[in-house]
């Protein structure tokens, strides 16, 4: 599990960083990758990337302004060009359905793999948004000018691995027994003795938390979302000393986001999506004021890869 | 006057050519930019030229298909962030405002500037798109799997310069008279002596024809748009060899295009829009096949700056 920062700029897009977007690679997990928002140029940093668009999965939009969904018609037709044949699913604020099909509609483009397009009902203020064996993603509503989400992904839980060689020990021959003990049951052997599963099974795996915000001032959903992930993604379009302005344009300081991070108990924050007034030493500065309050602080830059490990239990 | 192009590559971007968009600067004759096709991520290579946003006056879009009109909601938005404030106006098929305005508004862009868009009506075969005092721009239909045009832009006739020197050394000072002579009125002096203005002004400053073709076959419209242009722009997706695939996707092989630019006695013929398939010594294939044919052809690359010259009378 990875995060690849593909555009960490807001607005527009300057030289060395690019409008939104952020893969959450899952390959060894599921052999696929999420994109959380697709600014305009999306498909060409991919290009520049590892990611390969045949395996995107699922494309989940913070918010319908033109820095994070311009990108989306291409990289859709892009992908079904260069041979992405499974499903894909984007979830996004209503509203992404009708841009998406008329911008395909009107190109006269035809994908070769089935879109499905989930909107998140305007009224909803938070809620589960997918489940599966491995993943729960619940997303809340957050404060900007237009609706805007904030996502949380967790990991479920797996059942820690089998001690074989243990079992092996114990005289037991890999067969049917292994995966009744795998399964947690006791098992009593032929001889009387009873074999306790759980002393033959290594610890539970720790499902881990991801948090990625969209756009927002910090608000009420705030820290629901954001309790104890071991990442939280947060935009820090400005420093505090520009707090008024953030508040004006309903965004962030990173003084606000460090804020929050430590607060809930986060692990590792991510500050992304900066105004495209800080560059070289004051993008230092927005690193160094949140550093002060929550140290596990990072900074994103285009093409940074981090990887996310699992916490010790 | 000069051609850029900002993207030479058909369908997709890859790593050194992005989709179409062709820039035809006007600095010296209006101080503006024209910009021919949009594709996704033209605005970041405007960024990476020596373009302005701000000075671009007219969008001309050839053909609805996605790699020609991705970029068109990013650079709309861009330009009004980045301080453009003069009007601007966007010329294209029928279908490109219903796509235009439904991008802008899911995404709730508020330009600072006020924009046309002015759809070519769709029965359409060939007709004027603009005129002033400038420059005639006129648009042919031509044969793509989607309604597809090519622009034709005349640079109109200029006087020549008035020899100021000259009138100097023939007793007449600097004032209302040379304005006369300028305008082509024969002057009687006071003298009874008579000026015939055409001996003060020098030649006539021929304009310029820059043809811009969209994606298409060769078609009847070819030629009438091609003749005696100083500068054709044709795609050329592939090579002859793959003269029935060419034609099967409503497409142009290079062979094809010289064919065209020397029946029409054309000056120089600049290809572009190639399959990307063509890398390395395969376009080098592409020229030389048009070569054979047409000497004065090239072949395109990004950010490959073309001057126009005028033509010697
Ligand atoms: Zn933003
Ligand atoms: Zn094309």
């Amino acid at each position: 599990m990875e995060l690849e920062f593909l555009g960490t700029v807001a607005g527009m897009p300057v030289r060395d960083r690019n409008v939104t977007s952020i893969c959450l690679k899952l390959l060894q997990e599921r052999g696929t990758v999420w994109l959380f928002d697709c600014g305009e140029g999306t498909q060409h940093q991919i290009l520049k990337s590892s990611i390969k668009l045949s395996k995107l999965e699922k494309i989940f939009i913070t918010h319908l302004h033109g820095d994070h969904i311009y990108g989306l018609p291409g990289i859709l037709t892009s992908r079904s060009y260069s041979g992405g044949k499974s499903p894909l699913t984007i979830y996004g604020p209503k509203g992404i359905k009708n841009v998406i099909t008329t911008v395909l509609l009107v190109s006269q483009a035809h994908l070769e793999y089935d879109l499905h397009i989930e909107e998140i009902p305007e009224n909803l203020n938070e809620g589960i948004l997918f489940e599966d064996k491995q993943f729960l993603v619940e997303i809340a509503k957050l404060e900007h000018r237009i609706n805007s989400y904030g996502y949380r992904i967790t990991e479920k839980d797996q059942p820690g691995p089998l001690l074989s060689k243990k079992l092996e020990e114990s005289g037991i021959p890999p067969g049917p027994l292994f995966s009744q003990i795998k399964k947690g049951r006791d098992i009593i052997l032929d001889n009387g003795e009873k074999l306790i599963a759980s002393n033959y099974v290594g610890p539970a795996l720790k499902g881990r938390i991801v948090v990625i915000m969209g756009d927002t001032r910090i608000c009420e959903n705030s820290p629901k979302l954001s309790k104890d992930a071991d990442v939280l993604v947060h935009e820090s379009t400005f420093t505090e000393d520009l707090h008024d302005l953030a508040y004006k344009y309903y965004h962030t300081t990173s003084l606000q986001a460090a804020q929050l991070a430590k607060k809930c108990n986060v692990n590792e924050l991510i500050l992304t999506h900066f105004s495209s007034r800080y560059q070289g030493e004051r993008l230092d500065q927005l690193l160094q004021e949140a550093r002060e309050i929550h140290e596990n602080t990072h900074i994103a830059h285009d093409f940074w890869v981090f990887p996310i490990n699992r916490k010790n239990i």
